[in-house]
């Protein structure tokens, strides 16, 4: 990559033919190369010679004034749609600002997949026109830069499902697009997705996306681009996807929020060229915030879903977002909240700092009022992951594998894991049949241990760790359980970061290895330096308990010191 | 049939093999010869030389006291409920009431498949006992008889997933029927159902089930055992199934009200010994009420929904039911309830008398204020109809066949109708998914049509024509459309019935033949004789507005006169 436009990457990616080289650095020059005035590039010095942590650097680089310093740190997506709506800052300033900031976390962190200052000025203009002549506002991001991940498609940008020989110039907005554009928001830019929109890493033909709090880390993936990006406050509200962990994983790692909704609530038309993945058998994908706060994951659902998306999808259940839960500083219920702690889920221990991130939650919470802690068993979730990495792949991975070989190009790492276990002849009717019986039955016992265990809901890792080491994010265990019980879960930062390599608060208290999952977890831990990865964790509530998580997460708001 | 206990039978059954032919007789001196007490048996002369219409026979045969008459004419569910609750009538009476009754329509009609009166009395003396000592009911059904399918299973009884050799005693309540015992039902019969629960005429091992307003015409399917038992007085309220008219169909033939919500509204679970169907892979299937009145059917589906049935079946929707729009005398909204008539689907033009309900209907409710009544005009109703005859057999009916012939039952005529596009090799996973995308984008598309003939709600036929003559439902178009879009659909009476062969009345208005199957439509209404045969219509409204659909038809009811 680095050939056509200088980006850190300390691992580089897998070679393909040289004509998916030359392709690949064709899209990079045409995106980037002849598109970046010199004037935001880095000194080269930080591309060769980067800090592990890139978090300061577009503060510190001297290419933001102060007010761009400020617009992009001290405002969250509901701030700056405030501050628009009053006048105090125009949309072109805080397109402007994020615009820049966005092309740096590119350098820092290959976020991006496209980049387009002029058309997003174009818009933050007619958006600031708007609300001089009429003095109000198209809706409640009137103005504010919303990022979007590439496969998300966007009128006259191009989009891919996660293989190159798939990307496309799009001649329509995808539904989500179309409703966020509708409510005022500002495009400009697209950020990165792993091959086959597979992995819970970010790699793909635009190079490795990085985690800026560690760039040796994974950003996490598929929504890592969206993740690394507001991370470095490139964006602070952007559009990410999730069939196993792409939303919740990338925001663990990156310290960011990020929520998963219940699938067939919010809109999918356009984010596949298909219609939608095979896996959808299955297992259905959904797209949801990746944020700077939670009122901002609240405000974006509420001003989506009052769109009324089921009037052209019918495929969605119209279920309404009691919405502003957050915003109004609603009261927690009478009956005490039932929080039920999933501190492993019986196949792969979580790291240490992790298991420091659940006490710090645990302790908090029960010397809190209105809450009551409880231990929540784990169910099933061997069995939950076994089963849904095949039906990923209701085709063994011959479409994938075909479109890559179309252009050369090369099978990641984190693809040929992913797609191991389905590899074989494409499966019959009946298959896809036994693995929705599987599916259901297992959603039936699953949702009759939860009731049995009387929890409203669920906080648990994550992910076994803090963010991982490049190619080793193999273990979906803890994103994937909740996609293939489609429950609705929310992933929040915690104060707990990783320490130094070798800390003794940084030691697994627990030796019994539960299995060949978690020994490796345990091996990578011990090879790996995880220094300052921030530790997020996850909020989960029953299937279409989405108004009832974000009620829940309301009421320990402030007990958890959530932005 | 008639040799083992007679029913009235005017059109013979396909023979199976003699072992089949001897299973089927025994299964029939099981539940009925050795059960029915001779005092219970109209005359001989009655079974072999009926009346055409047989809707008075139980009034008149001799075998009901006044009172009984009285309970199983006057009430619906809703008035036998509170007669019960406040004591006027005990749930033993009304038990012995409709049991009688329902034994007699069965040898009229042949619509039941178990009969359980001593079972039934004691679930009714420990109702009557249970309001003795504490004053209150168990729930909204307290104590009154509810009619149940044969395939939804109910401990102690046997069911069948539509081939004689799936009959299985049952251990445990299906989740529907859980719930209307919690609710106070009580328990006396199963009904009929066709052979793979896949005609729209009732045919199986059990026989023939016949129309009682007139025997030579069909009573519908899947679900004709209800509602010919529903029409005969034998019940007030029952549960049908429903995947492409099997509720509607046999509620519209037999002139009886009946409901097929959206699918992943109401319980599913113990619907099927498999789980669920091979065709539910695409299109969902759904049970319902089918009802002597409206607001049975509002209380039914509020007090099924009120136990919020999806934290046991995770697979449905927690949207509520808002109920009681029915009972409360509701009036209608401010803005004016916008109705589209769909007075064809563009390929089946419907029979006269079809056509007269409809523009009775029409001119009502032109006449009627707060109403917009407008056209509705078709949308891809062939497509949807070939689509959906596909989808229903992935394995290209192999499991079906191999289920008939593990024990020589013979294939209905209507049987190999339906299965007859889709045979050929099992599908593939693609066949599934390529399907799955053909729905969908009909569904998009639909929806489109929906709003830009900017309706609330749509009235249209239930069937092409009033109800058939045995062996010849072949067209499934106004009710399978419905279930390939998945739209909730009611269908009600009218005052219209078909009138004497020949009359002037019943002549086509239109010459246009629209397509093959509407010459077929045509031939047969010519050869047919539908005297007495009531005319239904439905009302349809958007997926997963069935809330919104019960208020629209609330604020119709006493236009259109409905009960």
């Amino acid at each position: 990559m680095s050939s056509v436009f200088a980006v850190i990457q300390p691992v580089p990616v897998a070679k393909g033919t040289s004509e998916y080289e030359a392709h690949r650095d064709n899209i990079v020059r045409e995106q980037f190369t002849n598109k970046v005035p010199a004037s935001l590039l880095l000194p080269s010095s930080v591309i060769t010679n980067p800090p592990r942590d890139v978090t300061a650097v577009p503060r510190e680089c001297g290419l933001l004034t102060q007010d761009e310093i400020a617009i992009t740190e001290t405002y969250d997506a509901t701030a700056l749609a405030a501050a628009i709506r009053t006048k105090k800052l125009t949309s072109v300033a805080v397109t402007t600002a994020f615009a820049k900031r966005a092309i740096i976390a590119h350098q820092l962190s290959c976020c991006l997949t496209e980049w387009f200052l002029d058309e997003a000025l174009e818009q933050a203009h007619a958006y600031d026109d708007h609300l001089a002549r009429t003095g109000t506002v198209v809706g409640p991001l009137h103005g504010v830069p919303v990022s979007i991940k590439e496969h998300v498609q966007m009128a006259g940008h191009f989009s891919a499902d996660g293989m190159l020989a798939t990307r496309t110039l799009d001649e329509a907005d995808s539904h989500i697009v179309s409703i966020l554009r509708g409510m005022g928001a500002v495009f400009y830019c697209k950020t990165t997705q792993p091959q086959a929109i597979m992995h819970l890493e970010t790699v793909g033909p635009y190079g490795r996306t990085l985690n800026p709090h560690n760039i040796n880390l994974s950003a996490g993936g598929s929504s890592g681009g969206e993740a690394a990006l507001i991370a470095l406050r490139g964006s602070v509200l952007g559009v990410g996807t999730d069939i196993g962990g792409s939303i919740r994983c990338p925001a663990g790692f990156c310290g960011i929020y990020g929520f998963k909704p219940t699938a067939h609530y919010m809109p999918m038309q356009g984010l596949s060229h298909v219609g939608m993945s095979p896996a959808e058998l299955t297992i259905l994908a959904t797209c949801g915030p990746m944020a700077a706060s939670l009122r901002d994951m609240d405000m974006f659902m509420k001003g989506v879903l009052q769109t009324k998306p089921f009037l052209k999808e019918p495929s969605l259940v119209p279920l309404p977002w009691k919405g502003s839960a957050v915003e109004s500083e609603q009261t927690a219920p009478v009956q005490p909240l039932k929080i039920g702690f999933m501190m492993s889920d019986g196949a792969i221990q979580p790291q240490p700092p992790v298991v420091r991130a659940l006490e710090w939650a645990k302790a908090r919470l029960s010397a809190a009022g209105g809450v009551e802690v409880k231990p929540f068993a784990p169910y099933g979730t061997a069995e939950a992951v076994r089963n849904i990495r095949k039906a990923y792949w209701p085709d063994g991975g011959a479409g994938l594998k075909a479109q890559l070989e179309k252009i050369g190009e090369p099978v990641e790492k984190l693809t040929q894991w992913i797609i191991q276990d389905a590899e074989g002849p494409p499966g019959t009717w009946e298959d896809i049949f036994r693995m929705r019986l599987e599916r259901d039955g297992f959603r039936a016992r699953f949702s009759q241990h939860w009731s049995e265990q009387d929890v409203d809901v669920v906080i648990c890792p994550v992910y076994a760790g803090p963010a991982c080491a490049h190619n080793t994010a193999f273990d979906w265990n803890y994103t994937a359980l909740w996609n293939y019980v489609d429950y609705p879960g929310l992933v929040f930062p915690t104060p707990v970061k990783a320490l130094k390599k070798g800390s003794k608060e940084e030691q697994y208290v627990s030796t019994e290895v539960l299995s060949e999952e978690d020994a490796r977890v345990r091996k990578l831990w011990d090879e790996g330096d995880f220094e300052g990865a921030p530790v997020n964790l996850q909020i989960v509530a029953r299937r279409f308990h989405d108004n009832e998580l974000f009620d829940a997460v309301a009421s320990i708001r402030d007990v958890l010191g959530l932005a």
